[in-house]
C-alpha cells in the first residue's frame, strides 16, 4: 500500500458535496480527519459522525462552537452596529472565521499538514476560510478542490457527484436538491444561488424557516426590555411573562425565539462578491483587531435599557433609558429655560451664518462682474 | 401716529404664538406681512387668512410650495439615501429652506428688510430658517422674538400669552394645548416637546394621523411597483387595481397614502440638536451645492424597477431589475461557469493573504524575542 | 470701601493689553491674581512678576508647563501626524488647552470663580480658552472684556489703552508696537494679523527669530539619528558630534535647535477660523479623548529608527529600520522569489479586472442601445 | 513555415528584458509589433526603432503621448492635490494607464488579438497595465512572460537573458546593470529594487538626475509666479528675466526645469504594492470616472495667481490671491471691527461649551455613584 501524503483536516457538513470530497481526498492518497462545527444549525450532528467514519474518516470531530460565535465574533459586531448595505447583520461572514479558527486549532493538534473545504471558486467562503487559516498558521497547506483542475473539471454537475457516490458507497440523497443553497448557524439562515440567482423573482414562501409568516403571526405583540453593558445585552426580560435570559447563548437564542415567533429578520439582498466587488473576510488582520479594539473601546459606557415590541414583522422601540446618556431632559426640554440665555443662540447663528453671507456677497461680485 | 421701523414679512402658522407675535410686531412699530406656506400639511388657510388680516396683517401670502418641496428638496435627499442615524428621513430639515426660500423671495418683492418667525432659541428650527435666509439676502435683518429679552421675559408661559390673546382679541384656541409640538408637511409629521421629552415614555397611540396602526392595517398587502430613473421614482403602479402616478408630487402622495395605510414608516428617535450637539441646516452653502452636484452624478445611471410588498407596517422587496446594472446573472451563477478559472481564486487568495502570513511571522518573532 | 465682586484669576502676558485688563478688572471691584505660564517662550519671567504686583495683583503664579506641554500635547499630536491644511503643526491650538488646564486648577485652588483673558472676539484662541475651562470646570464665570461692550467701545485702538496706561501707572512700551501679533512657545513661534493679513504680502525676513535664513545657514548638514517607540521620539543622536538628548523636554528643544539652525520649519499659511470657518479646540471633550485613545493604541507598535539630515531648510530622510515593521526585504525583492508564484498574479488581476470587463460590457451595450 | 498564433503589441523600452521577449515572442510563433512610448523620458527612440525591427518586429510605432500625459493625467492629479502617502506624486502610476491606453488603441487598429509587457509578476506595473487593457477592451488576451512558468524557469537571472541575447543576435549592454531599476518620464524619475531594496540605506547621491544637489544649486532663487485656473496652472513668469509658459507640456517641463536647477523633488520613501498591500491602478473604471468628474467640478471656481521661491531643494511660497477667495481682509482683521459684533461670540462659546458641561456632569454623577 501506498505511502500517505499527510493528514487533511476536512470541514465535513454531511451533505453530498464533502462526502464526495473526503472519499476523493482518501483516493488522492491523504488521511482524512472529518471536522464539523456546531454553530447552533439545525443539523443531525451524530448521523453525520457515522457517516463519515463509514466513508473513511480517521476521526471525527464534532466542536460545539456556540457560546464563543455569540461572544467573540456577534457581539463585537453588535457594538459596532455592523450591518451590510444597511440590512444584512452578516451571519455568514461572522461564522467563518469563529469555525476556521477551530479548523486550525485541530490541524496543529493532530500535525496535520493540509485542511481542505467544500467551498466554491465564486463565492466569499473559501476567502474567508482561507485568510482565517493562513493568518492564524501561515505554514498551512489548503486544499480547495473546487478550484483544483483535476476536480472541477471531473465534477461538472450534481450528475457526476451522484455517480461518484453511488459507486463509492456514499449515501445518495433521496429528496431531490432544493432549489437554492442554504447556510445556517443560531444567528441566521441565508439563501442563495438557484432560482434565487434572478433578483427580479421573488423568494418563495417556503424558504423561510427561522421566522413566520407575519401574515399569520400572532395578532399581540411581545414587549422585550434589554439591558445593554458596554454595548452588548446582558439581560432580557419579556413582560408578557416575565422570563428572562441573562448567559449571552441563551439570551440570544432567545431573541430569535422571539423575533421569530413574530416573522422579524426577513430580509432579501442583492450580495456583492469579493471576488469581483466587494472586500470583507480579514477577521483576523491588524487591521481589524485595531478596529474590534476601538469599537470596543467607544461601548464602553454604552449601557443602559430599552424596551421594544416584536410584533408582524417589525421592531418597534417603546422607550429607553441609560444612566450615562448625556441626554438631559432639562436642558433640552422645550418648556424650561437651560443653561443659557436664548440671545446665545443669536450670537451662534450670527456666527455661523458669516461664511455663508460672504460667499453670497462673492457671487454677487463674481456674477457682476461676468455680465459687465 | 408715529412711523413704520419698516416692514417685516412674518411666518404665519395661524396658531397661538405667531398670531401674538404678529400683533406683538405690529405693536412693536412695524408693518406685518403674514406668509404661509402650503407644504402639504392638513390646514384651513382661507380661516388662517382671514384671521391674519383680522389681526392687522397689512398683506397675506399663502403659497404653495408642494411641488417644488418634492422636486427639489425630497427627490436630491433621495438621491442621496439621506437617512439621520439610520431612520429619520429628515422630513423637518428638508421643508425649512423650502419654506424660508419662499419668504425671502416675499420680502424682496415687498421691499421688505424683515423677516419674523416664530422658533424657540433652543431647536434647530431657527438655524434652518436663517441660515437660509442669511445665505440668500446677506442684508436681510431677522426678527427672532423667542429670543429677545423684552419677547420672552414678558411671555414666559403659555398662560402670558393666552392674557395677551384675550387683551387684544386674538382669537383663543378653546381645545387644550395638545401634551407635545408637532411638525406637518406632505413628507412627514414628527411629533416633540412636551410629554416626549422623557425618551423612556412610549409615544401614545393617539398620536399618529399619517399611519394606520399595524395592529389593525388591512391583513393583505398592496403590491407596488416602483420606477426609478436618475435615482428618483419616475412611475409607480398598483398591481392590485392598475393604479398608476407619474408625476412627482402625485407620486410621492400616493406613496404616502399606500404606505400610511399600512403603516409603514413610524420610528421613535431621540434627536440631536445643533445646538449644543449635531450639524444640519446648511442647504445653501458651497458645500451643500457640490454635495448635491455630485450625489446628482453619481445617480446617472440609477434607473429599473422594483417590486415592494406594503404590510403590517413594513416594506419588504420583493424584486428588482436594471438595464444597466452591473450584476450578471450568468458571471456570478454558482452553476455556471463563468468569465474566470476557479484556480484564478486560488492566486487571488494567495496574493491577499501574503500580509496575513508575513504579520503573523513578525508577531512570532516579536513574541519570542520578548520571551527571551 | 466696597465689597470685592470676587477673585478672578488672570491670564496675565505682562504686555500693554492684560496690564490694562489687570487695572480694569480691579477696577471693576474683582481681585485679581495673575497667571503666567512658562511654555517655553522667551520672556522675562521676573520682570512680569515685579510688574503684576506693581500693578495690584493680589498674587501672581509663574508655572513652567513647558514637560507637560511636550509629553501630554505634543506627544499625542506627533502620534497623531497631525497636520492642520497639510503643513501647519499646530503649535498654537495644542499650547491653549496647557495654558488653561492650570489657570482652571489655580481658580479651584484659590476659590476663584472667574478666569480671564486678553483674548478677541474674533479668534480662535478665546475658543479654545473657553472650551477648556468650561470641559473641566463647568460652574467656572469667564470675564471676556475684549467682548464686554463696556470694556471694547471705551478701548477702540491702541491709543485708548496707551492713554489708560499713563492714567493708572501702567508702564507704556517705548517701542512702537510690532506691525503684527506673535504667539510663542516651545513649539513654534506663528506671526498673524497687521501686515500679513493680506496673504498676497510676502512676510518679511526680519520676523524669524526660531529659524535661520537658509540662505545663510551653514553650508554642512546636521546628521541625526532619531529613536522612536510607541510612536514618539525616545532618544535623539546627532551623529557629527555624538551628542544625544533622551528626556522628552530637553530632546524637543534640542531637534528645535537644530532645525532652526539650519532654517527647517519656516511655512506660511492662510488660517481658518472656527468663528466663521473651521472647528478646533475640543482637547477636552469626549470626542478627543477617544481619539486620543485610538491613535495612541494604534502607535504601540511604531518603533525604530530614522535617520534624517538637516540642511538648507529641508529635512532629508536617509534611512530607516524597525524591527516591528512589516516590510520584509526578501518577500518585496524585485531580484529574489518570494513566497508565491508568479503565476498567483494572473489569477490575482484577472479577479480584479473582472468588474472592469463586466462595466464596459454594458456600457458598450447601453451605447448600442442608445444608437438603435 | 508554421502559422502565426496571432499578432502582439508588445511595449518595447530598447532595453535587454523586451527584445528577449521580443525574440521570444516571435519563437513561440507571434507577429509582433514593437510599441514604445515617448512620455518625455530621455531615451534615443530612433536607435531603438531600428533594434526593433532588426529583432524581427513587423511594425514599430513609436508614439509620443506627452502632451495627453500632462493634460489628461497629471492635470487631474494637481486638482485633487494627490499625493501618495503624504509625498510622492505618483509619477508612475499616471504614466501607466496613458501608456497602456495607446496600445490597445493600436492593437485595435492593427487587429492584434494580443498585448504583451516586460513587466515582472511582483510590481504594480503589472496590475496597471493589465487593468487598463482589460477595461478599455476586455476581450484583449494579455501576455506577461515574467508571469509564465515557461518564460520564468528559463529565464532565471541576467545571465540567462545575456545568453539568449548573445544566441540570438540581440544587441548586448556593454555597461554593467546599474544596481537599481529606474521609471522615468516628463514627471518624474523614480527607482526601486537593487541596492535600494534595503531602508535602512542612503540613495546614492549619483542616482540622481533631474534635480541638482541643494548643497551646490544656485544661492540665489528663482521667483515664479503661478496663475491658476479650474485648479491647474495656466501661466507661469520667471521673474527674474521675465520668461512664460502658456501651454500644458510646455509650461510643466519649465516648471520641472527651474526646481531641478534647485534641487527641488527629491523624496525618499518606502512604497507599499497592490500585490499584498495596497490597492491602486483603477484609472479607467466607474469610481475613477465618478471622483474625476467630482474633483474637477470642486476646482471650478479655484483661480489666482500664487508667487513663489525655488532655493535648495525648498519651494518657499511667498504670495497668492484670488478673484473668487472667500477670504477677505476686512472680514476677519484683528484691526478692524467687520460684520459682527464681539458679543456674538459668547453666545456662539456659550452653545459650543454645552455639552461640554453636561458631560463633566455627568462625568462627575457616575464618579459620585462609583465611589459610594
Amino acid at each position: 500500500m501506498s505511502q500517505s501524503k499527510g493528514t487533511v483536516v476536512l470541514a465535513y457538513s454531511g451533505g453530498l458535496d464533502t462526502s464526495c470530497i473526503l472519499v476523493w481526498l482518501k483516493e488522492q492518497g491523504y488521511d482524512v480527519i472529518a471536522y464539523l462545527a456546531n454553530i447552533g444549525q439545525n443539523e443531525n450532528f451524530e448521523e453525520a459522525r457515522k457517516k463519515a467514519l463509514a466513508l473513511g474518516a480517521r476521526k471525527v470531530y464534532i466542536e460545539d462552537v456556540s457560546r464563543e460565535f455569540v461572544e467573540e465574533f456577534i457581539w463585537p459586531a453588535v457594538q459596532a452596529n455592523a450591518l451590510y448595505e444597511d440590512r444584512y447583520l452578516l451571519g455568514t461572514s461572522l461564522a467563518r472565521p469563529c469555525i476556521a479558527r477551530k479548523q486550525v486549532e485541530i490541524a496543529r493538534k493532530e500535525g496535520a499538514q493540509f485542511v481542505s473545504h467544500g467551498a466554491t471558486g465564486k463565492g466569499n467562503d473559501q476567502v474567508r476560510f482561507e485568510l482565517t487559516c493562513y493568518a492564524l498558521w501561515p505554514q498551512i497547506k489548503i486544499i480547495a478542490p473546487w478550484r483544483m483542475p483535476e476536480f472541477y473539471n471531473r465534477f461538472c454537475g450534481r450528475n457526476d457527484l451522484m455517480d461518484y457516490a453511488k459507486k463509492h458507497g456514499i449515501p445518495v440523497p433521496v429528496t431531490p436538491k432544493s432549489p437554492w443553497s442554504m447556510d445556517e448557524n443560531l444567528m441566521h439562515i441565508s439563501y442563495e444561488a438557484g432560482i434565487l440567482e434572478n433578483p427580479k423573482n421573488q423568494a418563495p414562501p417556503g424558504l423561510y424557516t427561522k421566522t413566520k409568516d407575519p401574515a399569520t403571526s400572532p395578532d399581540t405583540p411581545d414587549i422585550l426590555e434589554i439591558e445593554f453593558r458596554k454595548g452588548v445585552p446582558v439581560k432580557v426580560t419579556n413582560t408578557k411573562d416575565g422570563a428572562t435570559r441573562q448567559s449571552s447563548l441563551e439570551l440570544f437564542v432567545y431573541l430569535n425565539e422571539i423575533a421569530g415567533k413574530h416573522g422579524v429578520g426577513r430580509i432579501d439582498i442583492v450580495e456583492n462578491r469579493f471576488i469581483g466587488m466587494k472586500s470583507r473576510g480579514f477577521w483576523y488582520s491588524p487591521e481589524c483587531d485595531y478596529v474590534r479594539h476601538c469599537i470596543s473601546k467607544s461601548q464602553e459606557m454604552v449601557e443602559g435599557k430599552v424596551r421594544v415590541s416584536a410584533f408582524k414583522g417589525q421592531v418597534y422601540i417603546l422607550g429607553r433609558e441609560s444612566p450615562r446618556s448625556l441626554y438631559n431632559q432639562e436642558l433640552v426640554s422645550m418648556n424650561v429655560q437651560g443653561d443659557y440665555e436664548p440671545s446665545d443662540a443669536t450670537g451662534f447663528i450670527n456666527i455661523n451664518s458669516l461664511r455663508l453671507k460672504e460667499y453670497h456677497r462673492l457671487q454677487s461680485k463674481v456674477a457682476a462682474k461676468q455680465n459687465e
